[in-house]
């Protein structure tokens, strides 16, 4: 017969942290914990195989094991030195469930098992302290009777609650020792008229409940769906740990605390913890008592902050070294153990039981960004880990909040809605309803938040000079929402609760009415819409940070570029390490800030045949021309990918009366003229529509013009001895002929530029793949392309049917109800449009192997997505400026998951 | 050496039709008649071998090939009883090109090759007709400058009209012989001192020209772009045809002719022909003198209907059967050498010089789809072919023709307009601009064809009274286009020159006006907008057709089932031989006919909760279980395949002020509200929107309603002893969890349903794979599923990245540059769609392996995606009731071609 049962305590255990599978997770680490020497209370894991034996079994215990129970149970009385339903003093124990992975909220546990009528005069005895003892007692009664039983939990509560008004109180803790035990007569009174039987006295029956009880918890609805939703086997089972209680709150001689091994907050090598005297575990996370420090430092930095002297410091609040110094001594040694032990940051939960220190938990620590980067970089000066480990000890997402600047964590703000946070960071400002008045504002010097139902690419100059941006409606991948994250502005996107009356230049959110110029913040790392102006605070980039950024780059094998439209955002992500523009839309360019450019923008549209569409063009050319030498100058000798013009034309036209009057009389036509325009380019889907590469077959001309800009721009700077690398994409290509011959034309007007210029290039003609057919036949396709670009925004539009700018209706409820696992505008889908990535690149390089293959999409600053980007042998990755520090981590975790380079 | 040169002629020739590779397709046709015994003109072919050997040798001919062309114009001379070049009896030859598949257009013809100042002498000799001699020396040397020599043709244009002014002429005819000689004077002249070269007078000299001239125009670019657009390797090369000139034009001995072996038309069994005397080819086809019959019994028939005496027409227009009987004789048998042959209705040109016939050319004449039916299927019962080769002779789309009432052939019309032929037939009507008005004139006994700028589904009422529909925008599968087919009703839609002012109630097209009550007529079949009320014509359904659909039916391995709503759809298309509906959409029920319903579905909309919405569903449950009975009945015991809802709700609601205050009336609400829930559904992209089962997920309570009605329906005609099939088909999945979740749902209602009733009912559900995503996942989707529809309009917008109501502004540009070689939602993308249908397919079957698998998108009743829909292991198509009959007879073909029984 194979063992049933595993013991741990007094510094040995049956398991160790490997034996997960058998002992479950829980009980795995407890096993590991005294192993190495930590005072863990004593107790046993029945394994995760008497679970799945006792389902085989028609729900029976296998033969023997409550024999090896009582062996077990013998040895955690040795090891405690108390007897379990011994009535003087006596062994309490609880009980909890521990599958393979963790399952949250599966099973209650069952706490202070072994008490009855007896052995709470013994637990009275032992603690000195008969108030603690019965209420140990009721709440046990309360918890098995719930739990084992199947009580209703609120028929307890309401007997309490009468007790309480009988007595004229109205707290629990008010109640006395003698109001507890006649609450247990009460409970116990209760569940014979009501369940039909006694409550169980002997501590073995109330054991051999609660054990089945964590069996049955394994096939309750609860687990099932939890399984289901992750994918957990049914097979797998759960173990059930069964551990000698202690308690911090018998007196002053014991006390309870939670410590980190290091500041998660800074990541400084200090030990860092708080603690409570004559107390249990939850009354520390509780908050009702103020918790001391455990360190003398800490204690003393603590009474100056808040005005207390040195004298009522030491008596009211002394720090733990003070209070009971060996059993700091002891943690410190702990502490120093255990990061030895597990190599990271540990979050431990300890209690003192009359001057007896035992460790409840231990776990890796949460921490901040910047701690964690910088007990990552310290541990491998310490020499505790390696660079490797150090790169997969950060979180890439967490680097993002080390990028913008945040509301001070310690103030108190009023948070009066919530929407999507589409944009890290914190802004201040005064609300404004439109671009113009967001320039007018800020012209006079204001800082402004633009508030809007949606923004459009009209809105972008006033987006550039906002703060922050809140709109009404849109997703993750709104027009708001990635324009923002471009230029790495804070946004908060898709807030339903806002109600915008442009035309009145009010928002209404929940009941709060902001006016033009009222104070108002937002936290685009959270979606938070806070009242007036909140405190923020610049965040500190340390010296670790760099140091982290520079392993990356010696570890990653896939690029990192960036989608950059401005010379601005070109800089910023040079300086955050991009390694070249992997997206310059032109679309941007054509807005602002010359009033010129958008009236020629205009004039093409409206032009009525290809000579006028060419004289327009040939307005808008030297505007292109000056943004791309901008570009290519600030870039250097990186390489840069321009797309040609991808959106439909009607963006470019106002939609509102009063726009279209107002370019009617600029151009001087009469306003119908306008108004037909915009009806004629009106599309049911424009998503779907006259975008992209459709533009360049039909009006030629344009595209033309837009690659005559590029190579004049490269030409100059060329000449100039400034080595450019143009590399001009082709956007929504779905057919060979159409790159063909956007390309052939394009071709032609590069090679009539140099030879104009005198200047010979280096050149690449590409093409975005961002419609499913693209991948399809990409083996096609890549006869005319020197590289790809997945659009993966586009790519998860059509591979869905999603619109991004609709899906709001219901995207967040299949993300709720797990029909999707993650917004698939953020995290790549995989399963789905990843097989087209894998598709299109796999088949793009049958046909040219050394195709150049990137990634355009929001998703290039995703983790996750970047590490699929990694396995499918792209070459890079592009995202915004902010992202890129995030997108050299992320490339690094996948070369080091999955290694390229040999 | 190999041979590279074949002789034709006298009864025996080289090559065959086998042969086409190295003859070309025209040197092998020549070869192959020639064999037959039938009296074509003698010549020869150089292979295309030769063209290829003069390329490889920097464009010099192959050894010997000078000797062999010369011994085969011997044989030609022999044949011919002339001599190359003899001044008395001239052999003037052709010189043609002749590629393995035709290419046309590659190169013009060099016709009356041989002509010379003396040789011309030797045709007036042998045709005793000067001014045909120096007609045919002019035009020569015209054909030859400009083909060969590369002078400009509008050169010696102008010397003619030169020469007609001098002599106070209009027409080139009106010049004597001696213009014409003086006209070849001038020409030479004009060589002379504009090509700085004489006219080469030596007929060998011409000959060698002349082939050179073919070999170049293999490369020539207007050759290169065709080769390129159609695949053709450069590697083919084109053959030369050099053949013997005969003349009809020699006097009233000669003639020219063209004859079918049947009537095209009818498809009669009779010989069919016309001819001229004293004429060429062109002039019977130029039409300036009216031809006459062949056969006396069709000459004496066009006299009676032309009103001519049995004397004037013996004099004045004879049949061939009496003018030259024994020619006529020599047709007769020729006629059925050649279908014997060539076992189908053959189109021969002939020509008859100084009483000896001459055959020019034969193939397989084109035909109406009536005739193509009744000669295949006559053929058959004639010995002539078998069943098989009947099938394939009869190409689907012309059954097409049989199926809906056309215009009069013979009617003069006035075509004022063209837009897409989008759904066949014609229609004759009174204009009317309103789905209300339609149903107010219909009432009154009118017959109106319905304009709109665009349909929606609102107008189904309407267009269900009208004759015909016609539209100013979309595409071949916008809304009108669809329903309309569906309904096998004319529809013309996308007819951009028409100006549709709804308003005032007119139509403006290319300047002629139509207001309300004004004639008009539509040609669905050709997308002609025409003046007026044109004479139709009923389409006469011979036996044949019947045949041949019963011979299919033995044939395929596919099944058809059609798309129908209506119980007059169902009923249609049972009648056309479908074996179940393969697509019942449910949302045109929400509209008509009972006012009730529409009333009902926008309850549901504006409903604020759950409990509202289901209150609103118990209104609309009734009459979809009545509609559903309604089709059960019709449809017996065959399958019905039931969509749930998906369109986007607010396609359901007005959205001109009008119908939102009828609406806000009608439904006790004030007007804002309907205006408020109309913004508050619209959509950016309603495509890709809230629409198909992410209605179903977010509001199941609609879908929930939906199968109630169906099996509420099904369970009332099992109980009358009907058998019945409920397929219920959830639209728009793209993850498993979306189907997984409404299955579930859906399997309870069905069962409560069926478990009240007291009635158990087989039926499937399963779902429509209309996404790229749903089709790269399809395994998964299986697991869910018990049959797949692949939604191919959906499949192929969301592959494309097109909206086919907006793609109108680029795709006809697209076929036109033959960057797409078809519309691609008419026909399906088998490159690109294809493979998601494939990988859809075999993933779904690797799950379940007897999945049942169909298409019900437009391609269901299109031949060439019925082929790939077979190819790929399909089970059945779907499609239209009036292309049920077309899909019957493709699916068959696709057998035939493809055959899936061993």
């Amino acid at each position: 017969m194979s063992k049933n049962v595993y013991f741990f305590g007094n510094g040995r255990a049956d398991g160790t942290a490997e034996m997960r599978n058998l002992l479950g997770g829980k009980g795995a680490n407890l096993a590991e914990m005294t192993n190495l020497g930590i005072p863990v209370p004593a107790g046993f894991t029945i394994t995760t195989e008497v679970c799945t034996a006792y389902y085989q079994n028609n729900r029976q215990w296998p033969a023997g094991l409550e024999e090896e129970i009582r062996e077990n149970m013998k040895k955690v009385e040795a090891a405690m030195g108390k007897g379990f339903g011994d009535v003087n003093n006596p062994l309490l124990v609880s009980v909890r469930s521990g599958a393979r992975v963790s399952m949250p909220g599966m099973m209650d546990t069952i706490l202070n098992l072994g008490l009855n009528d007896e052995t709470v005069q013994g637990l009275i005895k032992s603690s000195g302290n008969e108030r603690f003892a019965w209420d140990s007692y009721r709440r046990f009664i309360q918890m098995y009777s719930n739990v084992v039983l199947g009580a209703d939990h609120s028929k307890f509560e309401a007997i309490i609650e009468e007790k309480k008004k009988e007595r004229g109180v109205t707290l629990d803790n008010e109640l006395t020792a003698e109001d507890l035990k006649d609450l247990v007569a009460q409970y116990k009174a209760w569940i014979k008229a009501n369940l039909n039987r006694e409550f169980p006295t002997d501590p073995w029956e109330q054991l051999r409940g609660a054990i089945n009880a964590v069996f049955l918890s394994w096939m309750n609805p609860r687990a099932i769906t939890y399984r289901k939703l992750h994918k957990i086997p049914e097979e797998w089972g759960t173990a059930v740990n069964v551990q000698a209680m202690v308690f911090g709150n018998m007196g002053d001689n014991s006390a309870t605390g939670v410590a980190f091994t290091r500041n998660p907050s800074t990541g400084e090598n200090v030990f860092y913890g708080e603690f409570l005297i004559n107390a249990q575990g939850e009354d520390v996370v509780a908050g009702i008592r103020t918790p001391q420090e455990i360190s003398l430092a800490a204690s003393q930095q603590w009474a100056k902050e808040n005005g207390i002297s040195e004298e009522e410091r030491k008596a009211k609040y002394p720090s733990l070294e003070e209070y009971m110094p060996e059993c700091y001594q002891q943690l410190l040694e702990l502490r120093k153990k255990l990061e030895g032990h597990y190599k990271d940051m540990q979050d431990i939960e300890f209690t003192i039981e009359n001057r007896k220190l035992y460790m409840l938990q231990t776990r890796n620590g949460k921490r901040t960004g910047q701690a964690a980067i910088k007990i990552a970089v310290d541990m491998v000066e310490e020499g505790l880990i390696d660079k490797k480990t150090a790169l997969l000890r950060v979180e890439p997402e967490q680097l993002d909040q080390l990028l913008h600047p945040m509301i001070d964590p310690k103030a108190k703000v009023t948070i009066v809605g919530k929407g999507l946070p589409a944009s890290p960071g914190a802004a201040v400002g005064q609300v404004v309803f439109s671009a113009e008045d967001a320039e007018r504002w800020h012209e006079q010097g204001h800082k402004v938040i633009l508030v809007r139902t949606e923004t459009s690419p009209e809105d972008i100059s006033g987006m550039h000079v906002a703060q922050g941006i809140l709109t009404a409606r849109g997703g993750m991948t709104s027009h708001a929402a990635v324009v923002a994250r471009g230029m790495g502005k804070c946004c908060v996107a898709g807030c339903g609760e806002a109600v915008v009356d442009e035309a009145n230049k009010k928002v209404t959110i929940n009941g709060h009415v902001f006016k033009e110029g009222d104070w108002m913040t937002l936290n685009g790392s959270t979606g938070d819409v806070i009242l007036g102006q909140a405190p923020l605070v610049e965040p500190e980039i340390a010296g670790s940070f760099q140091t982290l950024m520079t392993w990356a780059d010696e570890v990653r094998t896939l690029q990192v570029r960036t989608n950059a439209d401005t010379p601005h955002d070109a800089k910023v992500a040079r300086d955050f390490g991009a390694q070249g523009i992997g997206l310059c839309r032109t679309e941007h360019m054509f807005f602002g800030p010359e009033p010129e450019r958008i009236k020629a923008v205009r004039e093409m549209i409206l032009a009525e045949d290809g000579e006028a569409r060419k004289k327009a063009l040939s307005k808008i050319l030297p505007y292109q021309k000056a943004d791309f030498i901008a570009i290519f100058e600030t870039m250097k000798d990186l390489p840069v990918t321009i797309r040609l013009l991808d959106p439909p034309l009607h963006e470019f036209l106002p939609h509102d009366r009063k726009g279209q009057e107002e370019m009617a009389k600029e151009m001087g036509i009469p306003v119908e003229k306008v108004i037909e325009k915009v009806n004629a380019l009106s599309e049911f889907n424009p998503m779907l529509g006259f975008r992209g590469c459709r533009l360049g077959i039909i009006y030629p001309e344009i595209f033309a013009t837009q690659v005559q800009a590029i190579f004049e721009a490269a030409c100059a700077l060329a000449k100039k001895g400034q080595k450019v690398v143009p590399e001009v994409m082709i956007p929504l290509v779905g057919t060979t002929g159409e790159l063909q011959k956007i390309r052939e034309y394009s071709v032609k007007v590069a090679e009539e530029v140099m030879a104009r210029e005198g200047v010979k290039l280096e050149y690449l003609i590409g093409t975005m793949i961002e419609l499913p057919r693209a991948a399809l036949i990409a083996d096609q396709i890549a006869e005319y392309a020197d590289f790809f670009s997945f659009g993966t925004n586009d790519m998860t539009q059509m591979t869905f049917g999603y619109s991004r700018d609709d899906a709001g209706r219901f995207l967040p409820t299949y993300v709720e109800q797990k029909i999707l696992k993650d917004d698939v505008f953020q995290k790549l889908d995989q399963e789905g449009v990843g097989q087209l990535l894998e598709i299109g690149l796999t088949k793009g390089r049958a046909t040219r192997p050394n195709l150049k293959v990137g990634i355009c999409g929001e998703h290039g600053g995703d983790p996750s997505s970047i590490e699929f980007c990694h396995k499918i042998g792209m070459d890079y990755v592009s995202c915004s400026p902010y992202r890129v520090p995030i997108a050299r981590l992320a490339a690094a975790q996948a070369e080091l998951k999955n290694p390229r380079r040999k």
